[in-house]
């Protein structure tokens, strides 16, 4: 496998490496022990075909496609599809990644009715079981493609039009049984399109026991068929439409805990989209872990000053050590992982620029899980909390936290023990603290 | 009651007033029956007392006070709190509002101990007492001030410290005494502080945990003391903290529900505060309706390029016509209603700017209602909605809403069916026809 | 003409509408003089050629086109650019505007090379040309479309390197020939690609000084071949630029005026992109009036919680009657008009869906100009302002606008006169004198 | 000077202090030569009297102060004043700052009628004075407070009444008399009320060409006295005013163009405002630096998800380091620093806090010196750029800069060179060489 990306071999481990040098390695080192599991343990990454083999540099009406692809044609032909497969297999065995995240129409292009459409998949799915054979390459996650088509400008799950929600379902079906084929260890829901664009055409709350209803179905499916991936959502507030329903985490639980679903589910959070709803990057990955419901993360990010998706490849160090702290904290994804989820620039034409990409984001997630996890063993934060908090582990705290005191006994509690002191947060300490792991000093 | 406010009488319904004419209301007309309410009883407006009686013009250290009140001179004696709420009264009468929305430290301040601040809170519920005999006026709802004290600076139900908590119940606990001896039809939580500054500092699920011990205190304190208002949340996403647990309608019924808390609470919507997540103004609204929980909403705004809090009094009658809608079309706010939750800009020193500020947000949700009656009664919205939801009324997809469908079923429904034909929103349609009743012409 | 709308006439005045009838006008009557001028001829209404015959509901790679349009195959033939322009003219005359709003590009296709493009353009100006004499038609603006191919990728004018800028500066040659052919009244120059990613890659004054260089050619060429319309360059913050160095009127004014350009030049501002700067809809209309460079407006809006380009057909009357009141009061745009340059939503996907979104942005912006032409003859904003700044017209106001006064002067005056009376700005009445016009009462 | 912050002595550097370990600098080295100055010489780091001293915790009407300050009464009594300058000395020696960064008000409250004010004030700069003799201490800048005042409520030099003018303008003079006793290195201006709440209110030109005046006479005034610190103006977009019309370095420059200013005024950049207008914070000092006229910085940040103001204290080396590389290329600041314009949080009450804030921030920008002179003197940074633009060092691109070419040289350039080569910007490349600065690899 050396056709499409010539000139670049596997990318390697070099700490030493000069800053001009950005084909190599400098922080992730796929089998060094960090905090009891190997780098890849922890981070398991994924390449996302959609946003590396599927953009191709366009900028809607307002741009031509500018990205040079040897293998790409641009057309919808199988052959182009296959084309495109080698290459992206070449590009996961030289980046060292032993994950790609992948759905259906990544892998191959709708056909002139439902069945030719599904021949076509099941033709793909058998040609990337061959690749995933020869390279020991398996999906991090598998989805249903349920916005590129026409059908579902309007919903997929939510449309107003159920024979659009049928052919949702039966897309998911087939999409499940793939990933079954394909071993993939997620099955990744994303509904960028279920959401509304006016108040005026649509009724919330039947969308949203629609969108259940598929939910509901899917986890009856994965049964039936012995499918042993773990079901995800990923939340979005916003863009393409004006407003989806699931919006970000704390939304998505209520809907899954309201239609009785959060059993089966959990949560796969682009901290990127954070930003989107004025929030720090590392809000809804905290959110979802609170009530254990984290369970993949897309390590891509946006530019903080825009509020739209800029999908850019992880840079910021600083954020992604507050999400590693967080994966840690909980002992790592499971069967998650984190997808490489950024696109290079428009401006990036060449097929080498993918590797600067998902090096630098790999790079920013292998230094912040280091920082993280020297964070954790010196204890210091840890330490601190045990201390802010420590009214409630015994006396009138340990009290109200097993549920059984009242208005009146906390009166009482007042009354003897008069004004609280006035404790002082000591933000700015904490903060500097932080930034001791972020940017230690050279010694 | 001619005090405080000399030359200006009781707020009349001219609708044909001139341009200069603002101390009339041109739309708001109490005693009119509109969509077979009168429009008091549709909108129960309230005045709030802290943007309107406590906010005094400064602008933290950045500005000194500049408003001209004459009953007020800023300190913290039962005189000058004796003064304010006479002159409040004052202005309810002249704005002719039945209700008026207040907290405890609006009503009282602080004494030396916990005792002595109860002392000082009953003496003023006393007189509230006596002027609302005088005037039919009622508390829309009340609440427990648990934000500006420096007691709760890092949080009250939340904060890290179990004296803190309880001091915050206490002090809940003499609020509900007090709303109870009001008669306030509802009792408001709102949680500020509650959030956090950095995740390094706190433990979310803890933390919200906590606050839901509070919730449930709370209501068990109703039953025990017979109190009938109905129990409110206020979600609010930032600012003052970082980011607040309760940020918006979709976490805050998750909290409640995770929490068994669901049945006892409603929420109190201010959709100005959609703005702070990138959302439009109605959006909390409408979700709130859609989980049958919205109880009371706050009839303020924000600058709309801002995505601080900035309370302006409402002036978009196209943004509060999508409220009204909502409010309409599910009968009704029952015991809640709308606070006029706006403040008048700093450099708005006069006292009756306060009128000026006030009849602009009644006359805004007054015309809104108009509007949002006529946009009912014509019905041409709700057969749109009919009609596009069709298909789920029989065949397949009522057999969807009633949850018995397998992804099997949804296949053979799609090959049998074939492609779904693709249908035009039509959004700009949609879009012009509310114009329509936003701004009709002239005919 | 009568071939790609079938069933669509002429779209007429119908003031007395019902809700469900949006093909018709309800506010724009052409003919009707309002302020002195016919509707019009203050309006000089225009269709935006690219986003309403280019633009075909892609959304990247994220979807597929989805509009239907029986007149466009999607190539790049001569032959399919001639049926696009032949349905173009069709829309013109049934949605009765007298100009459109064209580039290049949208005229006609790139050809193998730089000759080969230039005989495109030019059949298919002869084809416009006589379309033009059959219609009355003309452009209100002409352009080089300079952000599409993706030469331009990193920038036109100030594209590192100086080939391509030898492009862009042939382009625009052959565009301004193009203009003048057509009889445009303007020529706008769009540089949505001329900004940063990254400070890292680029020299900011060093760029600008380049697109100065351009624009100085432009205003030596127009000379030459004796054009006659009016220069503009349009400012844009950012997006699909990470920034753009033309970033709004104060910074594009600036360039001119260091450069020595700002007499050539107006600016061509279209309101919706100050919500990217989190401003007001109308900032940079009144700033560029200010400072007397306000020369054509962009009558589209964006999505007012969102700050990316969201491209919406207007339908606030709130927002476009502050800018009719600040192009009335400067007595029109001159050789400028009202662009629609707002584009109907993906969703909205039959041809038909076209002219509701134009019909919805002309009635909301000739109803604003009926709104400010009120506000305007009643005279009660002027006399406001004239008695706030009347300090300024005689004494010591009058000689600090004459120039010749000093700080001694200043603090001698303070030592007479002492401290100023604080007046009260009345926001909250003025803001709801506004509402009159807006909504006024049912009389 | 030991009274006010007991048990904290001089701010010693010590790289290898530990995580807890927050009273130390880890980066900051005041006396080490880092790319041929020392750091302090490249920082020139100033305390701001206003944030550190004058903000005690409150959050204006939501929150009463927190903050323990044995030195504050809270009074504008002359003693309280006296006490908080003789704490602000002892915290400046600490610290080991040589600067601070204060105004009028800052050091001196109103008296009962200007001349007493001015009495205050001088009182107040003679114990400056003494204190500044003792610990060798000087204004970075010195200012006008122009803002907390009432009279300024709808702003100073653009205020509609000539009275407030006139006094904006007195006390501008005893403030540039002060600064030249205290010997100030430069002169701030900040108009954080000259903007405008709603444009039916304001004349903008009219509002600017009153600013220009008073500028114009400070320009005048500062040769008169024989003043030789540099006149600076701080832009500010928004907050609290809706708009102000200084919103940027763009617009300020051409304001001050316009006017024909530009020559006696520089900018002093927060670029912390930046994020304000959905802008990168290193945005403003790169264009502030294209244009020639970057002053002096604020070394404060805000919360990137915000767009209010938040002034935390800097935090983040990445941003940081983007500003250094700025400063560096332009050869430093000359008679400007950077003020350290963050104030710790209202949770962090104790005294010590403020060293920990702005110990965090000094070490933020000691750490981005280092990165940005490591990044400088490898060269590779400056090597890309020089190769990106070399088409402009001869040929064609050189005779482009020079002024004198065509449309008609363009286009035969064109036509003899045909299409130019599309190159890759290669964005993620250099992104990644810049995180090899901003967190270099353990080796």
């Amino acid at each position: 496998m050396n056709k499409y990306f010539p000139g670049i071999g596997r990318i390697e481990y070099r700490p030493d490496a000069g800053p001009d040098d950005t084909l190599v390695f400098r922080h992730y080192n796929a089998k060094e022990t960090v905090h009891g599991r190997t780098m890849e343990e922890w981070l398991k990454f994924s390449v996302c075909y959609f946003n590396t083999f599927r953009y191709l540099g366009s900028d809607n009406h307002y741009g031509e496609r500018t990205h040079q692809r040897s293998w790409e044609d641009g057309s919808r032909s199988l052959d182009n599809y296959k084309r495109r497969m080698m290459a992206a297999f070449e590009f996961f065995q030289k980046l060292h990644v032993k994950y790609y995240s992948v759905s259906d129409r990544d892998m191959a292009p709708e056909g002139e009715n439902y069945d030719q459409t599904n021949t076509f998949l099941d033709e793909m799915v058998t040609l990337a079981c061959d690749l995933q054979r020869q390279t020991g390459m398996k999906p991090l996650y598998y989805s249903a493609d349920l916005f590129t088509h026409p059908r579902y400008m309007n919903g997929s799950g939510s449309n107003p039009d159920a024979h659009v929600f049928a052919y949702a379902c039966a897309q998911v079906k087939r999409s499940m049984d793939a990933a079954k084929r394909l071993g993939a260890e997620n099955f990744v829901f994303f509904n960028p399109r279920d959401g509304y664009q006016s108040v005026l055409q649509r009724q919330f709350f039947r969308d949203m026991s629609h969108m259940a209803q598929l939910y509901r179905m899917a986890a009856q499916y994965k049964d039936k068929i012995g499918f042993r991936g773990q079901l995800l959502i990923q939340p979005k507030p916003a863009d393409p439409r004006r407003h989806q329903y699931e919006s970000d985490a704390m939304s998505t639980m209520h809907m899954l805990r309201h239609f009785g679903l959060d059993k089966y589910y959990k949560l796969y959070i682009k901290p990127a989209f954070s930003r989107l709803m004025s929030r720090p990057y590392e809000h809804d990955v905290y959110m979802a872990a609170a009530y254990n419901m984290l369970g993949c993360v897309d390590a891509s990010d946006s530019w903080p000053e825009f509020n739209g998706t800029s999908d850019i490849c992880a840079q910021d160090m600083r954020d992604a050590t507050l999400v590693m702290k967080c994966v840690l904290e909980q002992g790592g994804l499971q069967q998650g992982g984190f997808t490489l989820g950024g696109r290079v620039r428009r401006e990036s034409t060449e097929p080498r620029d993918l590797f600067h990409g998902h090096i630098m984001a790999m790079d920013t997630f292998a230094r912040a899980l280091r920082n993280a996890a020297r964070m954790i063993s010196d204890g210091s934060f840890s330490r601190s909390i045990q201390q802010r908090y420590s009214s409630y582990k015994s006396g009138f705290g340990e009290r109200v936290e097993m549920g059984n005191m009242t208005f009146d006994d906390c009166e009482d509690f007042v009354r003897k023990n008069g004004e609280p002191m006035h404790q002082s947060s000591r933000h700015e300490h904490y903060e500097n603290m932080f930034n001791y792991y972020i940017s230690p000093p050279r010694q």
